[in-house]
This record gives C-alpha cells, structure tokens and sequence, in this order.
C-alpha cells in the first residue's frame, strides 16, 4: 500500500508510518499531535513564510534556555498550556482547594519557623499575617499539614532573583500545623510582578497586545500525610492584574481577602482555609 | 467581565487576551494555534510528567541548532508539516510538476555548464543522463528555462557535507533550455540516505518505529520568465525506500524511471519532463 503524501490524507500518511512496537500511550500522544498539528496549519492555510518565522521562533525560544531561564515553560505557560495539564490532573470535587501553577521560583528547603513567626528578614514591605486552617473536606482539622509558603519582595522579586540584595530564604519558610489545623505567619502583602519579558516569549506577548505581569500573590504548597498535596497561590483581590494574570494562574476560588488588621500587628491580615481531598480522592487525567 | 481560567474554557480565556489592535492575520494563527494546542493536551489528557518531557525534547530540538543544523526543520520535516505547508502553497493544476521540499542541501551559485555537461567532478558513481523537456501546461517547448539540479554522491552525502573529501559542486550545476526546451545532463544515479539522526529527532524517530533514510533523488530547481518556480525532486522508482521517505517527499507523479542507458554513454538514463504553470496560474494558500 502506498503512503505517498497527499494534502487531504496528510497526517494519516504521518502516522501510519508508525511502527508495531511502538509503546501504546506514545503512539496516541503522537498520533493526536500530528492530527492536531496538521489541522492548525490546514486551518489557517499557512504560509511558507510563517512557517519560516515559527521556525525562528521556536529556535530563539530553545537557544535562550539554560540554568536560569526556561522560555518554553514561559511559552506554555503565556499559552495556557501550562495551566490546562495542570487543570486535567488535578480536578478536585467542589470545595476542595483548587491548583495553579507552581512556577520557577519554589527552592526545596526553606526554613521551618515556628507556627505565627514572620518570614520576612529584610524588613522592607507592608506586613500582613497570613492565618486560616488546614481542613478535610468534611471540615475537620488537619494535624501535621506542612505549609510551604514563599512571595516576592515588594520590589517585585524572589529571593533567588536578587542573591546579594535579598538575604537568602527572605519571604520564604515551612510551617506545620497543630492539632487544631491552624495556622498563621507574617509575611508581606505581596506586589505583582512581570515574567521575564527580554526574549521570544516577551516579544510575542507584545505583538499579542499583551502585558507580562501576574497578580499579587502568595506561594503555597500544603501536604499532609493521605492527603493529595496543593500547589498553589492565594492572590490578592485588589490586585490590577488579576483579570490578565500573564499565565492564567488565577481561578476564583483563590482570590483571597486582603484587609486592613485590626489587632495592630500586622498592616494586613489575609485569610484563606485550605480544603485537603484524600489520596486517590481527585479525578486524575486519563482517569 | 472575568477571564479567570477553567478547563472548560481554556482556549478561550487564552484568545479573549490578545489586545484590540494585534495585525489581523497574527490574530487568526494564534487564535487557531491556541485552540488546536488546547485540543491536543485535552484529547490526549497530556500528564504533568509528558508536559515535561515535551519541554525537555523541544528545548534540547533548539539547543542542537547551529549554523550547520537546523533541528526545528528536520522535526517540521518528519512530522510532515513541512510537506503539508508547501502543498497548501503550491497547489497546481492537474499535469503541472508538484513540488517536494527543498531541503537543506541547495548552495546558491552552482556553475553554468552546458547542456549535455557532466556535474560530477570527482568520477564516483554510475553515470546516469538526465534528460527531457521543460513545457507549458500546453506541451510548448519553454525556452530559457533555467535548471539548478544537485544530489549526493555514491557515498550518500552532499558536497557541503564533505568539504576536503568531495570537490566545490559535485554533482552540482545549472542548465538553461534552448527554443526546443529540451534538457540533458550526465550525473550519477543518487543513492539513499539518512537524515541527521544523533540528536532529538533522531530519538524521537527511533521512538516511533522509524528509520531516517530519504529515497534516492535528484534536486531540481526550474525557474523560466513568466512561471512558477518548482522546487522538487525525482525519485528513483526502484529506491527500498520510495514508500517510507522520512520527510514524506516522494509524490507518485515525481517517480522517475532509471532504466539501463542504450546508447553506451552512461550506465542510466532518467527521463522526466517538467510542466510548468504562468506565474498566477496556481492556487495558493489562503486564496
Ligand atoms: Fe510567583
Ligand atoms: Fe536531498
């Protein structure tokens, strides 16, 4: 049987040429790829020299990669995509705290601080007690949820993006919780930020009409043990950006509180309760 | 209005972002591309350890790229979407010569010979004429049409990939027709051979069952005043590897014959004659 290319038959040529052996779920992956692929360019009847300038651009996008930058995460990230694997595998029943993106600014090993200790060293930012509890999803507290916490500075930046400037862990710290599933820690109230917008990806948000900046917000990742761990943010309410959030981080059910404090402590007081789903609780991609 | 992101919704939240005064034609691909990539990962239900291995491949397909290589193409290329582009911008009546892609190979500035010359300066190989006719659509000799022909070695290489070993245009020149349109040129009958195939793509072609051998050919380019210009190959009818080209090249109407040559010459003789259509004269994309 012949497989000579057609433009009607042109990802069934591609993908018979697949081999017998070829692992199962890779075939699908890549079978649905070349379909998906081919009907974008069909669709949009592209052009030689578009396909020349998207060459360019996935060569730019690949060649600024290195240890401190990921412009294809940016890529998928500024695209959806990012948020979309996300979505699909980790949808939760109702009330249960939802997922975003966990971003590049996450370091393993921040600090453990006792339960209400602050987590900003520098002293620069308006200070604001972060407090809620970590329950099931009947409501019950949960005793031994790990809370690991991080945000910007109010300049805008993370720690690791200003070595020498910030002191190291500055804004960052782990926090564990009691038997009565609180917990509570001083932070800054955070400031929105733009990702990094001097290559490919920043040159595309602009020709997009688009601007690079996320929202204000926290980092949070909670594990305790049966339970799914959270990789999230809770984002600021009043924020300007958080309609356009760059990557599509926010969802509704994050948007937190922002308020005045009225115990004199802190400026701000943000609440926010983390709802934890049980292990093998979510719906899971392919599931 | 919110543009908070949900699964359901992903494709749209991303487009309802592009500014009010993007260039229209930018707006349509995007929008397209936004929804097919949605499509894709919610198709596949993509996992968080395939997104990753996706980032991974298309940062390493960047990194490979230098000055000799270009490994966006060569994926482009093997996943067909090159073929696919320069069919929808090449659309050609019925009898007219198909193009295939020009591949990497084409060094601008190959010497003039005359017709009947040989362009194989190192005398490996088995000789072979290629000879025929460059007509209108009608059958009318084209006069000053202008052949820029190249191919491999016996050894299956391009002189550009063996400086030192092959001389400067090696089975490389240009021929340009008389009133009678005729053509003929002594060069050798090309053999098979791989795409580059150490890097990403290579692994990913191995991944899938399949090798990275091109069909033996001949490259053409025809040019003439007041017609398309083709960009093609002939193929060597009898090639192990007609059905299976790793960049889907091969058309069944650009099979040439290689039959034993009679008049004692050259070993072959490949007959093929080229159609031509006036410039305006084909369908394009988008049209
Ligand atoms: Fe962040
Ligand atoms: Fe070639």
């Amino acid at each position: 049987m012949s497989q000579f290319f057609t433009e009607e038959g042109s990802a069934q040529a591609v993908n018979a040429r697949m081999g017998a052996d070829v692992e199962p779920r890779l075939k699908i992956v890549m079978a649905s790829l070349v379909k998906h692929l081919h009907a974008f360019i069909k669709d949009v009847q592209l052009t030689q020299e578009e396909w020349e300038a998207a060459i360019g651009f996935l060569t730019r996008t690949g060649q600024i990669c290195g240890n401190e930058r990921q412009e294809f995460i940016l890529l998928s990230d500024t695209l959806g995509a990012s948020m979309l694997v996300d979505a699909l595998n980790h949808r939760r029943p109702a009330g249960a705290t939802e997922n975003t993106v966990l971003g590049p600014f996450h370091v393993v090993g921040a600090p453990e601080r006792e339960m209400g200790a602050s987590i900003t060293l520098d002293g620069k930012g308006e200070t604001c007690a972060f407090e809620g509890r970590v329950v099931d999803i009947n409501g019950n507290p949960v005793a031994g949820a790990r809370l690991d916490v991080w945000s910007d500075n109010p300049d805008g930046f993370y720690d690791v993006q200003q070595p020498g400037i910030q002191p190291q862990w500055n804004n960052r710290g782990i926090f564990t919780t009691g038997d009565d599933g609180h917990y509570r820690f001083i932070g800054i109230k955070p400031v929105s930020y733009p990702i990094p917008d001097d290559g490919p990806v920043g040159k595309m948000l602009a020709a997009l009409g688009r601007h690079p900046y996320r929202p204000a917000h926290m980092h949070f990742i909670v594990t305790a043990p049966g339970f799914e761990k959270i990789v999230t943010h809770t984002f600021a309410g009043d924020d300007a950006y958080l309609n356009s959030d760059a990557v599509f981080g926010v969802k509704e059910t994050l948007v937190a509180p922002f308020e005045r404090a009225s115990d004199g402590n802190t400026v701000w007081r943000s609440p926010f309760d983390f709802v934890l789903t049980p292990v093998g609780g979510s719906g899971t991609a392919g599931a």
